[in-house]
């Protein structure tokens, strides 16, 4: 593996529109990069689906700038430190190196802030699962952001994805009581395994009918990554002061055209509640206060999560847009090969 | 006047759909009220046009229940005390009786928290244009929701309003930098002698391009009465951390149907702002506060208004659509009677 002389990158080939397809993308060769000095060569194993990495490909959507044409496709992963020129992290580790996208290898400064390593026999799934970015989103969305105290009712959207399901259980571990939302019955059952008190399936239930009767006086806080439709019924059923979280937003992150805002918006006068938008990113000075938790959680038999996990590059697409038709429970990921193992390579 | 014998209503005949017209109210008149023990009549000389009043003709949308149909209109308004069995209230007292709604005369308890009266010699039209309702909205709107500080960069849409008026200069008075939005040339150059910067006439200029071009950061605070496009365009042009709040939505009241969201609300998520809906009645315990800021602003010169006071119940429909189509500069009143003075009548 060490001795691979080819990097495969799947480029972006042009602005997807809508859904991404396999036509907007392309699987391509080149050397393999060079480990300079203080950096350390990472051979990666997963790639992260997150719906960001959708947002990413469009112009002047997000926070960060959009892919070139030509770039990898840029998304989180995880792989093993196949080589090492920097004198803290040695080979065999694993390292999630910053946002290095859909391709085998990437060589990256070991003194990055972005660029985190540990031991090799880390628990990665755990780590990409509920770490690597839910963590911090579902903790610091609920609680700064949120407000949330114990006895707060709360309502989570695509309860059943990777960062919902985190942020049922910091919810109820915080002593709340949880109302999930989700796409397939399958889901919402795990939902409810995870400690909600309910889970509504929104593509068979009459969502604001069942929102309205499981929490007549209303929810103070609503995590929300979906929007559209299920944001703009979520917004009557706000209780006084309620906050509302605003994560993300997967039902729009593909519509071509200019999709509608949540005309109930103006709710928030009548119950003087808050729309708050919210990056984990911003927390990252306390992101380690969120990951002691989730281990500490996780020792407890307090912290569950699902991988849905496809194989190799081919996958990729259907991969990411899993998490638009809703197909996929919990964290979505790509595996690239076999986890190769501590080495020596 | 005492010896008045019929009471006046413009009462709700249906529901409006849109505008209200004249075909949807209806003047009917029944005996002046009973002043029971404890209560004053009220003969009303001001009655005052909120875009609130439409809102609440609806069902199920406003934080108040609807008017019911036979009901008088509901609104603000203010008159002199004719007769009183109230101990401390005198006839010749302004009294501002709650929301007495389109009719000459009512007749309410002296010691109700939403009952106010003032001085014969009060100055009513400031009460009427500046206290009564924009000042505690312009202030805690800005202040405690909008977390004004010197020097921050303040967005306010429907500028020639009376609330939006009143918000310039609290911004302006407590030393933030104010651009304005409005829909006339007139109103404009108006917002200007207030104390803004600049102020944008959202029907002839291209309010997107303007607003950049005035603050290419971004606006700290932006305060919205008017909702639609214009609050679509505003949450484009947020400073990272910026507080949207929500007072109104002057161009959805009328919306037959369901109108619109801000489909730009996601720019929350990237500037890391928050859109708090609010409401001026909820700060009912701290209106002294604001208040006793504009008579003094008053007195130091630096709170002007402007009254457009129209004539007459056959007045009230076109004026309430004034604050809709824009028609108006500053505070909508309808004069019911000149002034009859301190008394004895």
């Amino acid at each position: 593996m060490a001795g691979e002389r080819v990097n495969r990158q799947l480029v972006l080939r042009r602005r997807p529109r809508g859904m991404l397809t396999t036509e907007d993308v392309e699987l391509v060769e080149g050397p393999v990069p060079e480990c300079g000095d203080g950096q350390v060569l990472v051979r990666q194993v997963y790639l992260q689906m997150d719906a960001a990495v959708r947002s990413w490909l469009d112009e002047g959507h997000g926070y960060l700038p959009a892919v070139e044409i030509g770039e990898p496709v840029r998304s989180g992963g995880m792989g093993r430190v196949i080589e090492s020129r920097h004198p803290d992290i040695p080979v065999g580790a694993w390292c999630a190196a910053g946002l290095p996208g859909w391709q085998d290898h990437v060589a990256v400064d070991g003194d990055s802030p972005i660029v985190n390593h540990f031991p090799a026999d880390w628990d990665a799934l755990f780590q990409l699962a509920v770490i690597s970015s839910p963590a911090a989103t579902a903790y610091f969305g609920l609680t700064d952001v949120g407000e949330l105290s114990a006895g707060d009712s709360v309502l989570i959207s695509a309860a059943g994805g990777s960062t919902g399901a985190v942020a049922v259980q910091v919810a109820r571990n915080l002593g709340a009581s949880v109302v999930g939302i989700a796409g397939t019955d399958e889901k919402c059952r795990w939902v409810e395994s995870l400690g909600a008190e309910a889970c509504v399936n929104r593509r068979t239930e009459d969502l604001a009918a069942r929102l309205r009767e499981l929490r007549p006086q209303g929810f103070d806080v609503y995590f929300d990554s979906v929007g559209g439709e299920v944001l703009d019924i979520a917004l009557r059923r706000l209780a006084p002061g309620a906050r509302v979280v605003i994560v993300g937003a997967i039902s729009m992150y593909n519509a071509s055209g200019r999709p509608p805002g949540p005309s109930n918006y103006l709710n928030l006068i009548n119950t003087q509640a808050k729309m708050v938008g919210f990056q984990g990113l911003s927390y990252v000075d306390r992101y380690p206060e969120a990951w002691d938790l989730m281990w500490r959680w996780k020792a407890e038999g307090k912290m569950e999560y699902k991988a849905d996990v496809a194989r190799g590059f081919e996958s990729c697409v259907d991969q990411l847009n899993s998490l638009f038709t809703g197909a996929n429970t919990g964290k979505a990921l790509v595996q690239l090969i076999d986890d190769p193992g501590p080495g020596p390579y």
